[in-house]
Protein backbone atom coordinates (compact mmCIF):
# COMPACT_ATOMS: atom_id res chain seq x y z
CA UNK A 1 0.00 0.00 0.00
CA UNK A 2 1.66 3.17 -0.97
CA UNK A 3 -0.67 5.09 -2.60
CA UNK A 4 -0.91 8.27 -0.24
CA UNK A 5 -4.44 9.05 0.34
CA UNK A 6 -4.48 5.21 1.18
CA UNK A 7 -1.61 5.60 3.76
CA UNK A 8 -3.02 8.72 5.34
CA UNK A 9 -6.11 6.73 5.65
CA UNK A 10 -4.71 3.59 7.19
CA UNK A 11 -2.63 6.17 9.27
CA UNK A 12 -5.87 8.09 10.88
CA UNK A 13 -7.70 4.74 11.47
CA UNK A 14 -4.46 3.84 13.73
CA UNK A 15 -4.54 6.61 15.80
CA UNK A 16 -8.32 6.35 16.02
CA UNK A 17 -7.89 2.86 17.08
CA UNK A 18 -4.97 4.31 19.62
CA UNK A 19 -2.93 1.61 17.85
CA UNK A 20 -0.10 3.61 18.08
CA UNK A 21 2.71 0.50 16.53
CA UNK A 22 0.12 0.37 13.73
CA UNK A 23 0.79 4.07 13.45
CA UNK A 24 4.48 4.08 13.39
CA UNK A 25 4.68 1.58 11.05
CA UNK A 26 3.25 3.53 8.70
CA UNK A 27 5.72 6.71 8.97
CA UNK A 28 9.11 7.06 8.33
CA UNK A 29 11.86 6.54 10.69
CA UNK A 30 13.12 10.57 10.07
CA UNK A 31 9.54 12.05 10.16
CA UNK A 32 8.75 15.16 10.60
CA UNK A 33 5.79 15.90 13.33
CA UNK A 34 4.89 19.49 12.86
CA UNK A 35 2.49 21.01 15.27
CA UNK A 36 2.45 24.07 13.68
CA UNK A 37 2.20 26.49 16.95
CA UNK A 38 4.90 24.59 18.50
CA UNK A 39 8.17 22.72 17.64
CA UNK A 40 8.52 20.01 15.49
CA UNK A 41 9.19 16.58 16.28
CA UNK A 42 11.71 14.60 14.99
CA UNK A 43 11.41 11.11 14.54
CA UNK A 44 9.20 8.01 14.39
CA UNK A 45 9.72 7.30 18.00
CA UNK A 46 9.03 10.63 19.49
CA UNK A 47 6.16 10.99 17.71
CA UNK A 48 5.06 7.94 19.05
CA UNK A 49 6.36 8.89 22.21
CA UNK A 50 4.19 12.05 22.44
CA UNK A 51 0.92 10.44 20.68
CA UNK A 52 1.23 8.28 23.85
CA UNK A 53 1.17 10.90 26.37
CA UNK A 54 -1.35 12.99 24.92
CA UNK A 55 -3.92 10.46 23.87
CA UNK A 56 -3.31 8.02 26.47
CA UNK A 57 -5.78 9.12 29.07
CA UNK A 58 -8.04 9.61 25.91
CA UNK A 59 -11.44 7.11 26.48
CA UNK A 60 -11.89 7.75 22.36
CA UNK A 61 -10.61 8.95 19.48
CA UNK A 62 -12.44 10.13 16.30
CA UNK A 63 -10.55 12.03 13.58
CA UNK A 64 -13.59 13.11 10.97
CA UNK A 65 -12.13 13.89 7.54
CA UNK A 66 -14.10 17.24 6.48
CA UNK A 67 -12.30 17.03 3.14
CA UNK A 68 -9.43 15.90 1.54
CA UNK A 69 -7.34 16.86 -1.62
CA UNK A 70 -3.97 14.72 -2.83
CA UNK A 71 -1.76 15.45 -5.77
CA UNK A 72 1.03 13.41 -6.18
CA UNK A 73 2.91 12.72 -2.71
CA UNK A 74 1.14 15.02 -0.90
CA UNK A 75 -2.10 14.74 1.08
CA UNK A 76 -4.12 17.82 2.55
CA UNK A 77 -7.18 17.52 4.69
CA UNK A 78 -9.87 19.15 7.03
CA UNK A 79 -10.68 17.52 10.13
CA UNK A 80 -12.07 17.53 13.40
CA UNK A 81 -9.80 15.86 16.05
CA UNK A 82 -12.18 14.74 18.91
CA UNK A 83 -10.51 13.42 21.61
CA UNK A 84 -13.17 12.11 24.78
CA UNK A 85 -11.78 12.20 28.02
CA UNK A 86 -13.66 11.35 31.54
CA UNK A 87 -14.61 15.26 31.36
CA UNK A 88 -16.50 14.98 28.26
CA UNK A 89 -15.08 15.91 24.38
CA UNK A 90 -11.90 17.85 23.38
CA UNK A 91 -13.28 18.97 19.39
CA UNK A 92 -10.11 20.73 17.37
CA UNK A 93 -10.50 21.61 13.71
CA UNK A 94 -6.72 21.36 12.10
CA UNK A 95 -5.86 21.69 8.85
CA UNK A 96 -3.54 18.63 7.84
CA UNK A 97 -0.54 18.17 4.91
CA UNK A 98 1.15 15.14 4.27
CA UNK A 99 4.23 13.82 2.44
CA UNK A 100 4.29 9.91 1.52
CA UNK A 101 7.29 8.73 0.30
CA UNK A 102 7.79 5.77 -2.19
CA UNK A 103 8.00 3.35 0.07
CA UNK A 104 3.92 4.35 1.42
CA UNK A 105 5.91 5.96 4.34
CA UNK A 106 4.67 9.43 5.49
CA UNK A 107 7.55 11.59 5.77
CA UNK A 108 5.73 15.04 6.75
CA UNK A 109 3.33 15.49 8.76
CA UNK A 110 2.26 18.92 9.27
CA UNK A 111 -1.23 20.10 11.32
CA UNK A 112 -2.25 23.68 11.83
CA UNK A 113 -4.54 24.21 14.19
CA UNK A 114 -5.20 27.17 17.20
CA UNK A 115 -3.76 26.06 19.87
CA UNK A 116 -5.84 27.52 22.79
CA UNK A 117 -8.71 25.92 21.10
CA UNK A 118 -7.21 22.66 22.36
CA UNK A 119 -5.79 24.12 25.66
CA UNK A 120 -8.92 25.86 26.96
CA UNK A 121 -10.93 22.59 26.01
CA UNK A 122 -8.60 20.44 28.12
CA UNK A 123 -8.46 22.63 30.52
CA UNK A 124 -12.17 22.32 31.41
CA UNK A 125 -12.29 18.28 30.75
CA UNK A 126 -9.32 18.41 33.60
CA UNK A 127 -10.98 20.03 36.00
CA UNK B 1 -10.19 33.57 -15.67
CA UNK B 2 -12.22 30.70 -13.56
CA UNK B 3 -9.19 28.23 -12.92
CA UNK B 4 -9.31 27.70 -9.94
CA UNK B 5 -5.42 28.40 -9.01
CA UNK B 6 -5.37 31.52 -11.07
CA UNK B 7 -8.55 33.28 -9.71
CA UNK B 8 -6.61 32.49 -6.32
CA UNK B 9 -3.11 33.57 -7.09
CA UNK B 10 -4.82 36.77 -8.74
CA UNK B 11 -6.57 37.24 -5.09
CA UNK B 12 -3.39 36.81 -3.09
CA UNK B 13 -1.98 39.33 -5.63
CA UNK B 14 -4.57 41.75 -4.57
CA UNK B 15 -3.83 41.51 -1.27
CA UNK B 16 -0.32 41.36 -1.64
CA UNK B 17 -1.04 44.82 -3.52
CA UNK B 18 -3.50 45.80 -0.89
CA UNK B 19 -5.97 46.31 -3.69
CA UNK B 20 -8.96 45.55 -1.87
CA UNK B 21 -11.33 46.57 -4.84
CA UNK B 22 -9.52 43.67 -6.65
CA UNK B 23 -9.70 41.46 -4.36
CA UNK B 24 -13.33 41.62 -3.76
CA UNK B 25 -13.84 41.66 -7.26
CA UNK B 26 -12.49 38.18 -7.28
CA UNK B 27 -15.09 36.68 -4.65
CA UNK B 28 -18.77 35.77 -4.48
CA UNK B 29 -21.17 38.35 -3.29
CA UNK B 30 -21.94 35.93 -0.26
CA UNK B 31 -18.57 34.65 0.08
CA UNK B 32 -17.82 32.67 3.60
CA UNK B 33 -14.83 34.07 4.86
CA UNK B 34 -13.38 31.92 7.93
CA UNK B 35 -10.69 32.65 10.22
CA UNK B 36 -10.94 28.79 11.99
CA UNK B 37 -10.61 30.50 15.51
CA UNK B 38 -13.12 32.98 15.23
CA UNK B 39 -16.80 33.36 13.50
CA UNK B 40 -16.97 33.23 10.05
CA UNK B 41 -17.88 36.62 8.26
CA UNK B 42 -20.47 36.56 5.37
CA UNK B 43 -20.19 38.47 2.58
CA UNK B 44 -17.76 39.95 0.13
CA UNK B 45 -18.82 43.73 1.44
CA UNK B 46 -17.89 42.59 5.18
CA UNK B 47 -14.88 40.31 4.24
CA UNK B 48 -13.37 43.90 2.59
CA UNK B 49 -14.44 45.92 5.26
CA UNK B 50 -12.68 43.44 7.61
CA UNK B 51 -9.53 42.91 5.56
CA UNK B 52 -9.32 46.92 5.43
CA UNK B 53 -9.47 47.48 9.14
CA UNK B 54 -6.57 45.04 10.02
CA UNK B 55 -3.97 45.54 6.55
CA UNK B 56 -5.25 49.45 6.61
CA UNK B 57 -1.98 50.03 9.04
CA UNK B 58 0.70 47.95 7.17
CA UNK B 59 2.87 49.49 5.54
CA UNK B 60 3.46 45.75 3.12
CA UNK B 61 1.91 43.00 2.97
CA UNK B 62 3.63 39.65 1.76
CA UNK B 63 1.83 36.03 1.37
CA UNK B 64 4.17 33.40 0.88
CA UNK B 65 2.71 30.52 -0.61
CA UNK B 66 5.05 27.48 0.14
CA UNK B 67 2.78 24.65 -1.27
CA UNK B 68 -0.38 24.21 -3.12
CA UNK B 69 -3.19 21.55 -4.18
CA UNK B 70 -5.69 21.88 -5.89
CA UNK B 71 -7.73 19.17 -7.20
CA UNK B 72 -11.78 20.02 -8.89
CA UNK B 73 -12.45 23.84 -7.27
CA UNK B 74 -10.52 23.01 -4.25
CA UNK B 75 -7.50 24.97 -3.57
CA UNK B 76 -5.42 23.83 -0.32
CA UNK B 77 -2.21 26.46 0.14
CA UNK B 78 0.39 26.68 3.32
CA UNK B 79 1.66 30.43 3.61
CA UNK B 80 3.38 32.40 5.83
CA UNK B 81 1.29 35.59 5.72
CA UNK B 82 4.08 38.67 6.28
CA UNK B 83 2.82 42.29 7.07
CA UNK B 84 4.61 44.94 8.08
CA UNK B 85 3.56 47.79 10.16
CA UNK B 86 5.60 50.64 11.42
CA UNK B 87 6.86 49.08 14.25
CA UNK B 88 8.35 45.55 12.43
CA UNK B 89 7.00 42.54 10.83
CA UNK B 90 4.03 40.03 11.86
CA UNK B 91 4.63 36.35 10.21
CA UNK B 92 1.75 34.02 10.41
CA UNK B 93 2.18 30.43 9.58
CA UNK B 94 -1.32 29.76 7.22
CA UNK B 95 -3.31 26.98 6.15
CA UNK B 96 -5.73 28.01 3.53
CA UNK B 97 -8.54 26.10 1.78
CA UNK B 98 -10.30 28.24 -0.96
CA UNK B 99 -13.88 27.07 -3.20
CA UNK B 100 -14.20 28.49 -6.00
CA UNK B 101 -17.37 28.96 -8.55
CA UNK B 102 -17.65 28.32 -12.03
CA UNK B 103 -18.17 31.96 -12.67
CA UNK B 104 -14.26 32.00 -11.10
CA UNK B 105 -15.47 33.53 -7.79
CA UNK B 106 -14.12 32.74 -4.44
CA UNK B 107 -16.97 31.33 -2.07
CA UNK B 108 -15.24 29.57 0.75
CA UNK B 109 -11.94 31.12 1.79
CA UNK B 110 -11.04 29.05 5.01
CA UNK B 111 -7.61 29.76 7.16
CA UNK B 112 -6.56 27.87 9.71
CA UNK B 113 -3.89 29.11 11.91
CA UNK B 114 -2.84 29.64 15.77
CA UNK B 115 -4.57 33.01 16.89
CA UNK B 116 -1.88 33.98 19.73
CA UNK B 117 0.90 33.55 17.31
CA UNK B 118 -0.76 36.84 15.21
CA UNK B 119 -1.60 38.31 18.47
CA UNK B 120 1.66 37.91 20.22
CA UNK B 121 3.34 39.87 17.48
CA UNK B 122 0.73 42.36 17.22
CA UNK B 123 1.00 43.64 20.89
CA UNK B 124 4.71 43.34 20.46
CA UNK B 125 4.90 46.09 17.57
CA UNK B 126 2.22 48.02 18.11
CA UNK B 127 4.02 48.45 21.81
Amino acid sequence: MTEPRAVVAAFIAAIEAKDLAAAGALVAEDISYENVPMQPIAGRDTMVAVLSAFMGPAVAVEWKVLREVAVGNVVANERIDRFQFPGGWVELPVAGFFEVDEQGLITLWRDYFDLSTYTTQMAAVSG
